[in-house]
């Protein structure tokens, strides 16, 4: 009845370690976080959502760090507490400042705290923004 | 029984009339927008949240652009649904592409799933992320 | 494929009439509102629903208006356009001042904001509070 | 200052004991879970909780295989860390199996993502599912 | 300023095209309903949604129906309008009748409540769940 | 990598220090709780958060006894696990008793039962609530 734990490297099938390794050549690291060995559990999910992960947070019109910082926004958001430490992690790595983290920080909470307001006053949208 | 509406400049008290002056002012815009309109029934949180609202939104470590985005991201994430309108104004005022608007939906669609995932399989904080 | 609509005191089977007028009896309204008409298609979950807030919402050790304020608040964090319509009624029905109101809402705004600090900057627990 | 702790069966009052005693029967477990032992605090909130729960878990339309996987889909999407784990223990109990559990996950995962982008890009409902 | 419409069949570039045409193949109908529109404005994000909507749908470990059930659950928790409304749709499409509606209600309901019972008691996980 | 930790008084800069000194004034308690040691990171930010907190949280026209219930019944409803140790004592402190708690869970877990199935059953808003 107890959780299935992590599922590493060297115990994995060939088609998740083709997944893990391909994680490790695209992020420059020597080995994959937990969240991947969790998902391992389940290779087309592993497989489907990395396909996606790395598609989605490459360069394009939006940097990495613009990228990062907003999954960490909704991590925040969300209450995610894995979510919210990997994705920290992420974005310095990425060059997140003490000084930006801080004012995302504020830009999450002002916004978490705007929408409410909104809700409860029953704010109708301005004909300028439909 | 029924819903307070908005309160316009014209028929606004003093201090509310200097918010919205304010608002104006720093936006560089004609009026403000309903959000502002309704909060003016309670002028002190009014007032408290143009202040805080102004200070957070200034370009610092952050860009203009990025916080905007970042407000979007929460708002979506929420579902609320006068915020995504007036955030996706402001964040396309301040310079978001179509291109850039598809990548951020997309991150913010990805990071939700993803959360959920971390949730749903238990995944334990990697030591390198404490 | 379209969506069912309310049933109304009329078309109701003896057992929705019975939760229907039990609710216009307690409440002293005419009718009772939209959301017990949807849930009349479920006589059993109409029935539990009811019975559940009549004793969840009667007074005791907390009165009336404070326990239709956390309705609201709750409502209000969820983002429930028809619970924040109903409730902001049912609240001011028993006593909500405008005043009350606008400090109900900046508790609300201030919570959801502290909620996600908390979160971002990953707080741990203060012994005391264990 | 610090939290109430669990109420176990031999020092619970008789109206307490008789819920625990109805959970242990219904569910032929040896002890109730902690969620139970908690809201023991609350004579009338237990009893009313586990009457709603016996009578909404009980096989009716949809088996206990489908209640048990819906109730952890809310839970992850919910973040709720006890729910999660409990109800993971109690879907494998009722024949969740290792495959069952990842297509939920992948579901639920979907679901959030999908959800926002119909924030984000503010989709109108077709009229077809009006 | 305001928000970018649907694109529709004879609109659209080729690729968006091949993306329309394999979900009413897939899905046996006439025409795709708006989320499918709107993501048009980001070809690869539709691409890629669709891709994997496709994939988790499908029968596998779990029926459409359950697969469907679950889906509108996670909507209803996440109070998405339009994705209630397009999965009641599709729910009712692939075989829910109007009494498993009511009982998915029913553990939707019960299940966002206890998840909040359980955070605010601060329910520790048993160790039989870890 | 790692997360930054507390800043204790002194190891505070002046700024910091007069923020927590008023925090132990107006509460009148020995030191200052982690979250106020967290946000200490970003100076701006703090004295932001607690000017606000301190105006929000006085006496007006509701008593704090209630705020603090609110502001539980919030953080219980989004799951922030600080927020919710932190307020729960905050609230004994102001003088909620066991059984103002107990009825405070109750309606915090009614109130998003039944927001989901006012969400899931589409219920339409009175006219008399508009």
């Amino acid at each position: 009845m107890s959780a299935p734990g992590p599922i590493d490297h060297r115990d994995a099938i060939p088609a998740v370690r083709a997944v893990f390794d391909d994680i490790k050549r695209t992020r420059r690291v020597e080995d994959v976080n937990n969240f991947w060995k969790y998902l391992a559990h389940d290779p087309a999910l592993l497989a489907r959502t990395w396909a996606s992960v790395k598609e989605v947070m490459a360069p394009g019109a939006l940097d990495p760090l613009t990228k990062e910082m907003v999954y960490l926004a909704v991590s925040v958001t969300n209450g995610c507490g894995y979510c919210i430490a990997s994705h920290t992690a992420a974005a310095r790595k990425a060059g997140m400042s003490e000084a930006m983290f801080g004012e995302l920080m504020a830009v999450v909470g002002m916004a978490n705290e705007t929408n409410r307001l909104a809700n409860g006053y029953r704010v109708p949208i301005d004909p300028a923004f439909e």
